[in-house]
């Protein structure tokens, strides 16, 4: 059925064959969980439905597989054995992650044929997630619920420094059924929280720090991903005014949400808002990306993309506003399309918090 | 000193520009840490001397960088100030990982341009260690020597799974001065080291189980990665003679490496001397690959190289007999080629050991 689904978007674009490496979508389509490291891994589909999966004598399967198999080592010129899959007839989609010590010399081998970007083939159809990975992608997100307010609480003590906190996290997420973290978790306290690419470190909570939460867990294969910000002690009026701003757009933009309306609109829409209230720059990045399978799956709710939302769809919704060297504000739920609107997947509370006083 | 060797390769080869995507080799080269995650981050160097380093604005700068910088937001077209930087006479090398997503709109920009994998042109100067990489490289390995002895110690115990042993290793490393491990460990009880693909699970030991514990430590910046393979409590004949077996296999491979050598004949050595003993398919992997900055750098030593030896290479020699549903036997040393032979980085001893007595 879902391969059906991606031969059709095959079709589409008139594509002979399609080279997919992404060992999440290959499990996807072919129910095979593989991590092939350096190696040439590879589900190669053809409009003819004949086809092949690339393995190396290496991998290990676990179960029978009903798709032909394709078996090299590494001393065998493996590419070879894909290019003897084409002629110069083909066009050939490629996955969006596929390698150049890959694609360059299988072009080389296969010059007359067409390549070209292909995995949207692939993503189109992993982007509507069916009956039961909505149910995964709920339950996943009713364990987030549990577990930020479980990491909220530890932050209330005030003792921890954020890499002791995030360290927590993978263990608390065991303990609720999950695998363990969907992603590295961001715990960051004060002017921390408004570098994206700060790492948990030895910071210790002071009176006045925003504290944003980004944590997700694993489960049965699904991902959650939510962000909270909380404040210690006390807020200032400019935290609260950030805070208030940013709830306001977050909202806004979980509002607008159901089949038809625009991805690039519905980033418009929260942007406005921040705009309106002084911030353009320190909202620095996509209002939200596609999740599932991968905590980040094609494609983004942001101005790079115009496609309508439709039934089935499962995104993040996270404005933020960033003060460098003061503090930073993100909001993040994940939400789920429905018919006439929308799911929000996170029911923990985002009304303005402040923690540590008890 | 480092981008003139990687410009004379540029040279050798005839390239114009050289695109590198690999953040350990950027940092490696202008010493700047990023982890940019699905955003565009490379370094473009030029046959000119204009070298320019592509910076999306979420990126952090954390100290001024003596190279030009391109700074692009997730909405601008990216690909298109790349290929504003080529014209048709250009002879491009891209880096062995440079995903198709940017590659193929990039030759459709600039179709006119000769593409060729480059990454090489940097891979063989990151092959060869200088004076202070090769001293993180010993000190890392002395560490490992450590860690090897507190984790057969505790397997000697007897009373802990495969997991629970695997998930001490982060905090044993610490300990002893690394950022954590330098790959996922493994700790292989039994059969399942006879399976390469297997993680640590909820095995217990049992007399007789071969423990095949393939463990390394990131220390500043570099990774150290040895293997050793001990016998719970009894060893049978045919777990004896194959441990024999890899050891020979492995000490002669050791004894053969100084410059000059190919490293297809170093891996020839050990795999004839398996093959004499009656095992090939058995031992299904290359004999080793190079270390440094990653756990596995470019090249390996295996049937697939025919490039000699040089001063200040290192890599691992690892040969093993893995009998399915039995056992599994790998040793592993890391060496470092000297001016007239080479020096075993591991001194952890490689007899025949019981454990589990006491």
């Amino acid at each position: 059925m879902r391969l059906e689904k991606v031969l059709k978007e095959m079709q589409k674009r008139q594509l002979t064959h399609l080279i997919i490496n992404d060992p999440s979508s290959i499990d996807y389509l072919i129910n095979y969980k593989n991590n092939p490291g350096e190696r040439m891994y590879l589900l190669l589909l053809s409009s003819d439905g004949h086809h092949k999966l690339f393995m190396n004598n290496l991998f290990y399967l676990d179960h029978e597989l009903d798709i032909e198999q394709v078996w090299y080592s590494d001393t065998d010129n493996y590419l070879q054995l894909l290019a003897d899959e084409f002629d110069g007839a083909c066009s050939i989609g490629i996955d969006k992650n596929f390698p150049a010590r890959f694609l360059i010399p299988l072009m080389n081998l296969v010059d007359e044929c067409h390549f070209e970007l292909g995995s949207e083939c692939v993503d189109r159809v992993r982007m509507i997630k069916d009956e039961k990975e909505q149910q995964l992608m709920i339950e996943a997100s009713k364990i987030n619920d549990l577990v930020v307010d479980e990491v909220i609480n530890i932050c209330a003590k005030g003792n921890l420094t954020e890499e002791e906190v995030s360290k927590q996290l993978e263990g608390i997420y065991q303990k609720h059924g999950c695998v363990g973290n969907s992603f590295e978790p961001i715990v960051a306290y004060g002017k921390n929280g408004a570098d994206n690419h700060h790492s948990g470190d030895d910071s210790r909570l002071k009176a006045g720090d925003s504290i944003v939460i980004d944590i997700g867990g694993l489960y049965k294969g699904y991902c959650s991903d939510m962000t909270r910000t909380v404040f210690y002690k006390e807020v200032s009026p400019k935290q609260k005014t950030v805070y208030e701003l940013v709830l306001k757009a977050q909202k806004a933009a979980e509002a607008m949400i159901k089949p038809g309306v625009r991805l690039c609109d519905i980033d418009k829409c929260a942007r406005d808002i921040i705009a309106e209230g002084g911030y353009t720059v320190e909202f620095n990045h996509r209002l939200g990306h596609f999740i599932g399978r991968d905590v980040h799956e094609w494609c983004d709710v942001s101005q790079n993309f115009d496609l309508e939302v439709q039934e089935g769809m499962t995104f993040s919704i996270e404005p933020g506003v960033y003060l460098q060297g003061e503090f930073g504000v993100r909001i993040e739920d994940l939400v789920l399309v429905t018919k006439d609107g929308c799911k929000v997947l996170n029911s923990y509370p985002k009304d303005l918090r402040i923690i540590g006083n008890d």
